[in-house]
């Protein structure tokens, strides 16, 4: 049996990978009085009477919402919602064993950018935060955008949570070529939720004055090449053509091997074996790949080092240096939590990736970030991101 | 401390009193590929495949959502959905304590009917069940209905869960009385949702040719009196006008005394003290009274025996007779859901209320309910409520 399944059957055996249970046990009147009738109208109404205490007296303490429309699941494209709820489930219980965060998977049958916004706002009061998931470009960032007033930290994973792991092993990697990335040539192919969120880390978008790790020089390429203001149109894709204002102010034309000339860093959130040996070997010195494509990277790593790459990162687990948002969306949304923060800042998130790079004491090239199975890295991210919340 | 204060002390400790655990431990590699990637793609191919496996291979098996608007919570009114989730999570823990199905609250920001039905359509994928609760009449109604064609079972507690608990208990009764309930009349005070529910399972609507144990002659009561289709407005409110039409046939008019002279039964689903020793005096021989307003009742258990009540019950764990929605609901779920039933039926109500009477081998008066707290209850429901839906 292969992996898939080996993965169906034990879903099948387990019926669902999560459970729902109670904290307290319902065996006298007295238990049910507490816990239900007549007891229950205490906190009740202490909630009327004072709606913060929602967030004490209730599952909002300490619940997210992992909300989806299957339109962005994984590898496998637009597949629906009941389909989705496999992943939601994982990612579920990866908010549990890395961050003791109960999470609930949502699958929504509309794919409509407004409905959705809608639908998440109708059903916020039970979440403590709402964790957006495998919603696919462009509709994923009005949906975030539009939520970020709903008073609960809304977070979408796809984008962010790759975009800070990805700084995270960026400023390790930088400390072992020599060089900080306010100097490097960075290459982003895949102009999606990643490849934007990931542009806008490294430019420091949304920080008054940047940040120690600004990246200065940006391109980021689609199916077509380099994008531009001169090639994007703004009416068909306003969020690409922003990033493309944001990114190639030179207006440079050209495919993917002509901005790798002479880059740094080469950012792969696109698709298998889009790159070659020769663009690699046209990059600058000691270049850095991160191929994050699954499960078939943009190049594999051992050819990547044998054209001169100096680090590899990859999405998998069988490969040093996995780049995965384990390592950052548990401890994001512990932190935010528990700092009862409103929304996910873009400080809170730079904290994040400073706290993941700290995680490696003495980066190498072959260990730039720590173990996806390494749980201290969530509270030790949670830490980072609590303690900048509550300033 | 009153219980009130008890009950947000054990709220406020719990920080809500319920858990959302994995099934499946994470602590190698091997773990994240099964449950996560890339062997999760597995059982999401394969429910995009065959959608019916969505049913096998994640949470619907045996997920229920408790859907509320907060708009008729307990005995506290409108408070709204954030209020009302110390309710609906005692609903979860009693739904996982009971039948082993695990709940999870569902709270609205939307009291719009179309709204929440919207609502609940988009959201359904991840639940195999939905339990409608604290909706208030006549909204309830139509929420209800319009979901029957979800393909799960939409169930509105406050309406079905009362009404078969209170057949269930009526059967008993009556062998007690020695009177069939073809016999009887009865007065409903009280004609909401659950005033409503149990007119039309006494009534036997929904049955082609009635059922055993169908009652010929109920009159409704609501605060003004005797309701019936001259007095109530078919524009202002078309669910108590077809109530009306389908129990007062001789526009009977007067107020509860007038209701309760002759009558058999009085069930009131009302509020405190609507009930007086004379009315019970006037009533039928051996006359049984289920005084269900919580916490206090239409009338005292003691007070209504001095006045010559034979049986008496009420919604309290303090009295005999204890009139539970959860001696119901959670056998119902759970039969429903292993049948895989599309919706709960009216048999299958009636199923369940026949099983439910046949939990007391030997009733008397003090005791023609099992205890809420035999757990044996919802299994043996269960059964009952399998069967007759798998036919």
């Amino acid at each position: 049996m292969d992996i898939f399944d080996l993965s169906i059957d034990a879903h099948q055996k387990l019926g669902g990978k999560l459970e729902i249970r109670s904290k307290i046990p319902i065996n006298s009147r007295d238990d049910l009085s507490i816990a239900y009738t007549p007891g229950v109208a205490g906190p009740c109404l202490e909630i009327a009477k004072n709606p913060e205490r929602v967030f004490d007296l209730t599952i909002k303490k300490n619940t997210v919402a992992i909300v989806s429309d299957g339109s962005a699941v994984l590898g496998l494209g637009n597949i629906g919602p009941e389909a989705a709820i496999p992943v939601m489930e994982g990612k579920a219980i990866l908010l549990k064993e890395y961050a003791d965060i109960d999470a609930f998977p949502i699958c929504l049958t509309t794919q409509n950018t407004h409905e959705i916004i809608e639908t998440v706002r109708r059903i916020a009061p039970v979440f403590g935060g709402i964790n957006l998931e495998d919603i696919s470009a462009p509709r994923c960032f009005q949906i975030e955008r539009e939520l970020q007033d709903l008073g609960i930290p809304v977070f979408h994973d796809d984008q962010h949570g790759t975009a800070i792991t990805l700084l995270g092993a960026l400023i390790n990697a930088s400390k072992l070529v020599g060089k900080p990335l306010n100097d490097m040539k960075v290459v982003i192919n895949g102009a999606g939720a990643a490849g934007t969120a990931i542009a806008e880390i490294l430019l420091g978008i949304g920080h008054d004055s940047g940040h120690d790790y600004c990246v200065k020089e940006i391109l980021v390429c689609d199916t077509k090449g380099i994008i531009s203001t001169k090639t994007v149109s703004i009416e068909d894709n306003p969020e690409k053509f922003k990033l493309a204002a944001l990114t190639n102010t030179n207006h440079v034309t050209g495919n993917l091997t002509d901005a790798m000339d002479g880059a740094d860093v080469f950012i792969g959130v696109s698709v298998a074996n889009v790159v070659t040996q020769d663009m690699i070997r046209k990059m600058g010195p000691k270049p850095i790949i991160f191929a994050l494509a699954n499960p078939i990277p943009e190049i594999m790593p051992d050819k990547a080092k044998a054209a001169g790459a100096y680090i590899v990162g990859t999405g998998r687990s069988d490969f040093n240096n996995q780049v995965n948002n384990v390592l950052i969306f548990p401890g994001i949304f512990r932190g935010a939590i528990d700092a009862r923060a409103k929304r996910i800042t873009p400080r809170m998130k730079l904290e994040a990736a400073y706290a993941l790079a700290a995680c490696v004491e003495t980066p190498t090239v072959d260990y730039i970030l720590p173990s996806v199975l390494d749980k201290t890295v969530a509270y030790r991210v949670a830490k980072a991101v609590e303690l900048v919340a509550r300033k």
